[in-house]
């Protein structure tokens, strides 16, 4: 296990998600202030939250699986799909992106549009049980998106992944935006949360809707609609990082990556 | 041919069409509710239709074909492409899903958003014979997108059928939604209707013509543009279902769901 | 010769051009109605028109090659892609196609939105010199698009050359509306003018500038960036149609379509 | 050197570079004016820059990589992708095309909506310190988005390469025409800013802000993500173009232009 870590293949994977959530962070939250010379549609911030998804996963996909976003690496270390120090650290570099791509945002933001860098929030009366459904149905359909767009296993015609991906981002913005302002990401929640200092008492509906949403995908896909048949050893052995490559072998890496997704 | 209907490949076919049917429907309709901080603008909510369908057609495509719309699967059943028993299963599982979809979304929807469920009307002084021809025309081009984009026999490049599919739903709602409000699916009308208990006179329009303009693609493409080669005993042992596959061999099924869309 | 047009496979590709025509023409009119509950803005209109050649090129690609366009029919037998008898019958059948496509539009749309079916006419203070060169810069970059995504000696990725296809419409009618309303496509353009028979002045625009632009992208593509290398009396027979398949035979149908696009 | 100058492959690669970037720039600028009918939305604009990009990418890709763009091609040069020669031609290429094809426009825009030609500038109270940072990001991950979706080595599937990059061009007009216009392209901000004779104090972000962030990209993507195992003998024979091809040998050429880009 300690092998893993200090490959430079991992290394270069946990920096990717890293970079990867950063700008994803940056760009979503960007395209949703409340710039005084044309108010973004909501149609406007839905794309920019899609396309950034897309266009990262696009870029750096091969290089890491491009999930930034703890919700989906928790719903694949469920689903038996990459190690457990994987998820641990894909998930600290997806929080510490985040948090780095709404800092930089603060930074360069003019100061009249900045205002609470689009944190999530519950909008339109709604309740944070309400909150909580739609969230988890919000990430639920990107979840299963992703799982079915990157299996490997996949005999149909796939097109690209990344756009698929960010394309069902854009679907759940469209209507999530309404209900919460749109999570599916607890990454993109935490970011501007922490540089705006401000912690609603439904922030944990991020965590909660998006994590409950990812989870009941993984379980549907990786153990009902599209099971493989590994044994438990198998298991334990993704589990433990033991069946991931220890060198930077460039051809086996990538073949791994991607079963790994 | 109650071997098939026991098959778990088949059962979770069947699970499939529901789920992906119920979050169509939750979506499409959501993105479509009278949202009071900002009404909806009708590309948004073309998109949020055809993305819903792209998403679910990529994501579960793979276990049932995606077909989620019963005009779609009577009109592959008149294709001589899947079984009499696959079909009445499929349409029941669709119908059912638009309920529970029209149902959730009923249950967690704001009170003032929420008003028909964006049930299908007639708008803009459209009559009942104009709609008719209108939702067959919507309709008629998107089977026929779906038939040759998922058609295991193409060889020019096909790209992404998912996306191709969810784009033909978005264009079919770019104009329907200003005659109807647009269906193109009859489950998509049902949900809504049932949940809200309003079934216009104008009801038997969303059947209709969905299923005419689903029927006449079928005639067109599976027998004058693209037809096969079987004798009638084979085509009758498709509409029995006895030449798709009892067991739950992975490989052998999803050869088999390709063929079979 | 005789042979040819006799042949089942080219009747269908016919009777496919007739069809997409009519389809785009039918969806792309439809969506540029002044509808009064909301008028259409740009941005639909743009991906209507896109959308509808993406769906059509789609579907009926395989069988016809899709070009619902004089302007690119015309080009391609410039381009020594297509005899000279299959431009005749596919530039009649776009003709009719559109003319027919208006005219189920004329039948179907409410009596306050119908207008003039929006027919192209120079806008925005344009002048016909003008229009004339941004038609042409509009059509280029269509046939350019067209002339690669098609290419069947192209070795780089292609993805979806339907969808490349229909998203350089959208560019087209993002920046056309403004100055024509964009045509592209003289049977766009002749068919609300027939239906309504509203013949501008500068109708002729509509004609030259796409017959212009597709003609210009074809010398460049097919004689200057991709040439390839045919007898002369290979490129005659090709122009003939004895080089084109007289039976109805799928396999064989199908590459020469692809090769003659 | 002299030889790959004078290949009939170079030059006409070249005139692809100047041709493709004539079309971005007067599609993109088009888009963009004040039309007094209806002033275009930032979503309008940020489509019609992005489609160009994708479209003339689709097209003329095979022929030249499609960069239009100088920071991209310098940061090919950077990336030891292309030879010194082929960057030098090509940025000459481009900004001589980006010029033709704001001039075209200024001939063809009606007068009351030519403005300034959309010429990028600050906006929003955005200064140049701020400015240079954001022009850096949103080329930054462009550039990323083009490296991995050209990479001949790639994988993973890769869908569309024309279209993700038009797609991660869009993304970043979503977000940077908000604070500077958008260049994210030396050439694009130099045509208007030429025909127009407005050269603003800040017009130097447009040149410093994308050949950063397409440098930073470049380093990151060939160095660090993705690097390759040539020797510096060979490093230095792509620089001096001598390991690229002389003669227009067509299979050969299109193998190296991928392998180049």
């Amino acid at each position: 296990m300690r092998q893993e870590v200090c490959s430079a293949a991992f290394l270069k994977a946990v920096f990717a998600e890293f970079l990867a959530t950063l700008i994803l962070v940056f760009f979503g939250l960007s395209s949703a202030l409340r710039w005084p010379s044309a108010l973004p549609t909501i149609l406007q911030i839905s794309l920019a939250f899609g396309l950034a998804i897309g266009t990262m996963a696009q870029a750096l996909g091969p290089v890491s699986g491009g999930h930034m976003n703890p919700a989906i690496t928790l719903a694949l270390l469920l689903g038996n799909q990459i190690s457990l120090l994987r998820a641990a650290f894909y998930m600290v570099a997806q929080l510490v992106g985040a948090i780095a791509g709404a800092g930089i945002l603060y930074a360069v933001a003019p100061q009249d549009a900045r205002g609470n860098l689009a944190v999530n929030a519950l909008s339109n009366n709604t309740t944070p049980g309400q909150a909580v459904v739609v969230e988890m149905l919000l990430t639920f359909q990107l979840a299963l998106c992703i799982f079915s767009s990157t299996d490997s296993r996949r005999i149909s015609p796939v097109g690209s992944p990344a756009l698929s991906i960010g394309l069902s981002v854009t679907l759940g913005h469209l209507v999530g935006i309404y209900y919460t302002g749109c999570s599916m990401n607890p990454a993109r929640s935490l970011g501007p949360a922490v540089i705006t200092k401000q912690f609603s008492p439904s922030h944990w509906v991020f965590w909660v809707g998006p994590i409950m949403g990812a989870a009941l995908a993984s379980i549907l896909y990786f153990y009902l609609f599209s099971p493989n048949s590994l044994s438990l050893s198998e298991r334990v052995a993704i589990i433990r990082g033991a069946s991931e490559p220890e060198e930077d072998g460039e051809e086996r890496r990538k073949t791994m990556e991607l079963t790994a997704q």
